[in-house]
């Protein structure tokens, strides 16, 4: 077995030109929010916008020459069946396996670029692909012509996720300008690969001012904050909702796991005061946009989902297009 | 965690006008029997034989612009691929996950109303849902916008079942009136719940005479026979089939688990004279239809299969043809 | 339960001329390639080139009036996935289950004969089977009217894989006549069905010589050689490859497993010699085609990956064409 490569090798390596996408999407692997210049992402949003408003006939036909199949090493509802069914709306042929590890060969011992291999060689055009790895998404992406679209790999980066949460800050917003835009970001910021992307990708669409809420032992990693104030962002990080609620634009909430907790009680500690309920709704903007990449367990109350800033459930919504934005634009239909 | 309803609170809920189906099922949820009158049921009968006449081409494109997620937290092959395939028969885009604990963020401890708003969010017209807690077909319906169609809910309700069993006997006795038919239902009665629903819909529609034949420690729960007599049902309940086997106009066969036995003798004991063999079929009306849920063990022998009376496997094929039929009803297609 | 049919007399019962198959392939079930006569071998090729050659959209329609059922007792991921790619290809509805023992009623003891009539019941008009029994394929087969197409049967039989490596014999070698070519098969002899069903269909298209590497106690069964040796084949036995290296126009490679072997030791010593190494590779034939029916461990090294001659991989897309021919020809589409 080849030893993973570490994240700093892998990003070195997405650093080389070839990995940059500007605005042509075409044949492109998607393995990281780093490969994506700013006009990158302007590109997905504006065609997950054309896609919205296309007919459904011409829609349904966008990719109809085309087989697309996704792969999910690890369990997911949401991001399974959001890429399931954006390649289904724009009619490809989609096979869906969600349970890699226990019906393929995996368990034979074959190697992941064997897996990819395979599924090149029965004529796919792309894979989707969910797995444990850090390092999964780049190994495929390696072993085979046909681009990989990265669904999640590892701890490491989720990049379509962080794009539909760009589209829900924009859309949610009324299409605020994202260099007005105050985001604060809640919960387990330092494993939390979902913040971590995000907001290198508001950086990017030139966010000036971010807060950081999170226990200490969560809280974001010194280089992704340094990497954030070298692009111009202000930076605020605390442990206390409270100091910041006021001023968010954006409410992005994440779960918290007990294990990261040495006992029940420092763990209920961390979390005092971050949970949101219809009391903390009160005290936010009423233009704000509340937001949970889901699953949520309690860190917001569900008395809080029929106020009309409560995002979580339209960002699902959002991800569709922005997945049916990406796959059509690699497989260029 | 919301404290689960109980059978009594469910059916109280259902009995609100809103919940009720008489002619017009566009976007409503199929939840109950308890909702159908006897209009509605005719309704899906008629529009399973309109499917069946219809030429292929049209019936393939009656719902090609809807999405149906086809959810099942409980195994099934039966009732999975056959609403799986209804919807892909009139050309709707599927999406079946059949292992929705493993899979899902249901072991994240995400809650089912969380992940039915997921799917209604990534733009599904409808979800199929099989479920192991009773209340979970309403839990769901209550959550969302879009129609739940109960594919089986905990030990309580499987109306879809209900459905085709009527279809079945309408069918298999050649479209005699139902008014004239003597139904003997067989096994388990306590905990059966396509008994319990299909003797519903049988006084519904209008049949006289009823029979229950079963051990004593399964008999038909007190209230559902009073439920029967209301209508105007005869009832008999023996435990020996032998007393009524020439009446039946059509035999009901449940199986009869071992486990609500203590002893395997008193097992034995209960299902002694219960089995269905030729010798057995011999005695029945010429005309008689044999109807069982699947999937059997023993109860009837593999013998029977190829009397043309036996009409078990012809029973799935009609649960094509209603569970299409109410697919097409709620949606509207 | 019904005792499980001997290899013998599965044969046997093939062996009827209603098995047998010759050029014309409609409602037939393809159990075996003891079915094959070689005209019928010729037609699933050309079937196969033909369809290669046809454009898209006429391909795309070719089974848009038919179902197919892909039923899996056992994990898979490139049979399973060829399958269900050639059947979306041809534009037939497709429903696949990869877990057939977690999600199935079997879990429940029901018969594969009960299952398999419920999936004609539902209107499939054919069932690509994969079960752990070696007369799986033959007892569904039996049990209904539509065609079974065996994708895996036990230890004896996987018809399909031996008719993608012919067309991958074929292709490879330029369509070189197969009574030119010299064929070495190595590693588990004994239990690899890849291997006897491929050993059987190239001495039906008139090979002439094959040549059998393997430890002593994985030595191709008897009968089996026998059988080329009636059918005109000169076969060599060894346990040496270096003996025959030079020779091969076709080096077919197949996965020893460990658990054959009493001691780590003889496992290894067993395995020393017979790797694919670059080296190896130098010594074989300028035009020699390399053949492994994957997955593979360690038995090729990566690096021979990149060889003109390593076919492993184009090897599973013929698989693609050949499936696609077998369902276009077996429905009549």
């Amino acid at each position: 077995m080849a030893t993973p490569l570490k994240a700093e090798e892998i990003f070195a390596h997405l650093a080389a030109p070839e990995w940059q996408i500007t605005n042509d999407f075409r044949g492109k692997d998607i393995i990281s929010v780093e490969q994506l210049s700013r006009e990158a992402i302007w590109k997905v949003l504006s065609t997950a916008n054309d896609l919205e408003t296309m007919p459904f006939e011409k829609r349904h036909r966008a990719l109809e020459s085309k087989a697309v199949a996704v792969l999910f090493y690890q369990p997911s509802t949401r991001t399974y069946t959001s890429f399931t069914r954006a390649a289904q709306a724009l009619g490809a042929d989609v096979l869906g396996i969600h349970g890699m590890m226990q019906y393929s060969s995996a368990y034979k011992g074959e190697t992941l670029a064997d897996t990819v291999r395979t599924m090149e060689a029965l004529g796919f055009d792309t894979i989707v692909l969910r797995h444990f790895d850090d390092d999964s998404a780049l190994i495929a992406a390696r072993s085979i012509e046909i681009p990989i679209i990265n669904a999640g790999s590892g701890k490491l980066e989720h990049p379509t996720q962080a794009l539909l949460d760009v589209r829900t800050i924009i859309k949610e917003t009324h299409n605020h300008n994202p260099q007005e835009l105050h985001i604060v970001f809640v919960g387990d910021l330092k494993y939390g690969r979902t913040v971590h992307s995000l907001s290198k990708l508001m950086a990017i669409l030139g966010a000036p001012e971010m807060s950081f809420v999170s226990p200490d032992v969560l809280r974001m990693p010194r280089n992704l904050i340094a990497g954030l104030n070298e692009r111009g962002v202000e930076t605020h990080e605390t442990s206390s909702l409270n100091e910041v609620l006021e001023k968010a634009d954006v409410l992005y909430i994440t779960r918290v796991q007990r294990e990261w907790f040495s006992t029940e009680e420092a763990y209920e500690e961390a979390r005092s005061g971050q949970q949101i309920t219809p009391a903390v709704m009160e005290r936010i903007k009423p233009e704000a946009v509340l937001m949970h990449p889901l699953p949520r367990v309690d860190e917001i109350t569900a008395e809080v989902d029929s106020d009309p800033r409560a995002a979580y459930f339209r960002q699902v919504g959002h991800g569709l297009w922005v997945r049916m934005a990406l796959l059509k634009l690699v497989l260029g239909g």
